[in-house]
């Protein structure tokens, strides 16, 4: 038995849950809230019930040691030596890997040298690792990449259509996110399927404000929708997805923007809140979609017609597809997409079922139980993967 | 029995074919080059013979003169009056052109002003059109759009994931092209299935140095790859197709570019010719690929990828498919491209017979007899579609 952290930080933020492995039984987790701004947040569960504590927390070690105090504190821990690893969500792994590694000096070098490609993230988490490394300095650590689960994508899927120089010079391809996810369901998805990975084809909805799918082949992911950044793909809460390259310099001169403006707009105006013109957040839209809003609607059709229109090309790619599986925050609560999406692919060979469709966040299959292709909703579980990699990678 | 001529004017070209209707015969065709440059180029096919003339043609109008005086010259006609309708070819019409239209100044003046969506092409167009209402003002003309085939598309096929307001200011959606070759191929194989097209769903690969896939539902357009300009959708021979949005600032950024030289690279130096590094010539590169060159073997399998994916959400789309068409130059003479296209299908019922394949511009099933999915080579003919429209619109 061996107690191991799943951590997961941003650049004002740090969220962890603390699992008992190998039973994989999450024993707290909590968020640290607004780190360098005054009033900072620090939130723990104990015994099922949220504690939440407001103060200054000036930066990523302080929060390490606040919650280090808390879970002794809270007899969570008896002692700081029970934590046997640590495990660090990190968003770019580039070309280098291609799975989860131990910390090194030269891992997290490289982590820092990524954040040209995820400027966004791979800072903010390369302060957490040395959040965890100054006060926890002997305790294991183990980097767990976004994009690492997509590096079996061969060339023809993950080379952008440009020319070839780029790729050799500017890292220019097809990396891919959600990774961690989408390999969490495609395990799970083997397990209740009761079939070996390395014989299915299946296609993964990781539906959330951010949305990505892919298909795995044999448990290898040989495709994927989001690209060099999460921008590409589907339509999204606020992210356009793929659009004719042609209307960036066309947007530029007609809001007399720069490209940075423009590709801004395309992330956090776009997509669904783009087309309602009043909310990315799916509930809002169903809602008002209800109600007989038109801009609601085609903020819905957009969205579930993308998803509907992927599953058909990846099962093109495999030819054909064991089972479709839906996961996150929209894929496993939100019944009306699902159904949007699902509706019209027998010619395919999926036949579902209208009731079993209807329910939340729950594992369920949701297919006819004759249909040759399945569909299952399993909640997703990265910070498992990341308590597993862990395990995988230190003992 | 009327002869109506059909034309295709580019900025310093013009093409012309002319028919015998309603029989559809072809009388001639030709071309004008290096219109405005010196030592401009004629060339008439008189009797299955082609005869050149070199000679200074300074502008459009003097083409269509020297074009109408070898037309009697050579007793192509007996006389001027003998033409009884011109159609044009124009690539963009819009939103205001659902279908081909007869040429009143007030139409020419929307075709010019739909320039700012087809720099490149309507202001060639427009100019053929005043050439030839100079030279045979009281002959009826008629304007064909590229673009009108596709305005049956739904708003959730042609609508962007872009703020809304952008499509109501900036007329900012997907529009289409190669809609003429969309529109004949698809009634020409509702023809060979001796099906009625209404009851038909068709996809339609048109696949030459530009290539878009179009979904054809009972005879309308409802989705297609190319969009608000022909950058979007597939890899073509020097176009990168649809790529991540924010690959345009990052690669101004790397190549020291404004947004339009990006623009341009994608345009003109990507697709298969940046793949393979070497040709946009479809031809070469599957010389190279044969002898084992990997690059070209990538470009091949971006280019066929890509639409061997679009089959399968195209299908989607519809809820199955009736029969896929190739067409235009790769389509019409490629076996490599069909086969590698068609390969891995069969989940969605798509069965063909590689024999039938074996085949050059020659309209033919492919599939296997007992497909449920049909396969056609169609050779697209956009020249005769023209002309039956000059017959139905002026007639």
């Amino acid at each position: 038995m061996s107690k191991i952290i799943a951590i997961n930080a941003g650049s004002s933020s740090l969220k962890f849950q603390l699992f008992e492995m190998p039973e994989e039984k999450v024993i707290t987790k909590g968020i640290v809230e607004r780190i360098g701004l005054a009033d900072s947040i620090f939130s723990i569960t104990v015994d099922g019930e949220k504690k939440t504590i407001v103060t200054d927390i000036p930066d990523h070690s302080v929060a390490v040691n606040l919650l280090l105090e808390k879970l002794t504190e809270h007899k969570i821990i008896n002692s700081l030596d029970e934590i046997e690893g640590i495990g660090h969500r990190v968003v770019h792994g580039g070309e280098i890997f291609t799975d989860s590694a131990v910390i090194t000096d030269e891992v997290l070098a490289q982590i820092e040298q990524l954040s040209e490609l995820a400027p966004l993230h791979n800072p903010a988490n390369a302060t957490g690792i040395k959040a965890f490394r100054n006060v926890l300095p002997n305790v294991p650590a183990v980097a767990v990449f976004d994009t690492a689960f997509h590096q079996t994508m061969p060339e023809a899927s993950y080379l952008y259509s440009l020319p070839y120089e780029y790729y050799k010079e500017y890292g220019i391809r097809k990396y891919g996110f959600h990774g961690t996810s989408h390999k969490y369901v495609s395990e799970r998805a083997a397990e209740l399927l009761k079939r070996p990975l390395e014989q299915l084809r299946l296609i993964s909805c990781h539906l959330g404000n951010g949305a990505s799918i892919t298909a795995i082949e044999g448990g290898k992911s040989i495709d994927t929708t989001m690209g060099f950044t999460p921008l590409e793909g589907l339509t999204m809460g606020t992210r356009s997805g793929s659009l004719d390259p042609a209307l960036i310099p066309y947007l530029m001169e007609k809001t007399d923007s720069t490209a940075d403006e423009v590709i801004n707009i395309l992330n956090k105006k776009s997509g669904m809140l783009g087309v309602s013109g009043f909310s990315s957040d799916l509930r809002d839209i169903e809602d008002e979609a209800a109600k007989g809003n038109a801009r609601a609607e085609l903020a819905l059709s957009k969205f579930s017609d993308g998803i509907h229109k992927y599953i058909g090309s990846y099962a093109a790619k495999m030819n054909g597809v064991d089972a479709i599986i839906f996961t996150a925050g929209i894929g496993e609560n939100s019944a009306e997409i699902r159904a949007r999406v699902l509706r019209g692919l027998e010619f395919m060979g999926v036949y579902w079922d209208q009731d079993a469709n209807n329910v939340r966040g729950e594992e369920k299959f949701v297919n006819h139980p004759y249909s040759p292709v399945k569909v299952i909703i399993i909640p997703t579980d990265e910070e498992v993967m990341i308590a597993r990699d862990v395990v995988r990678l230190t003992k």
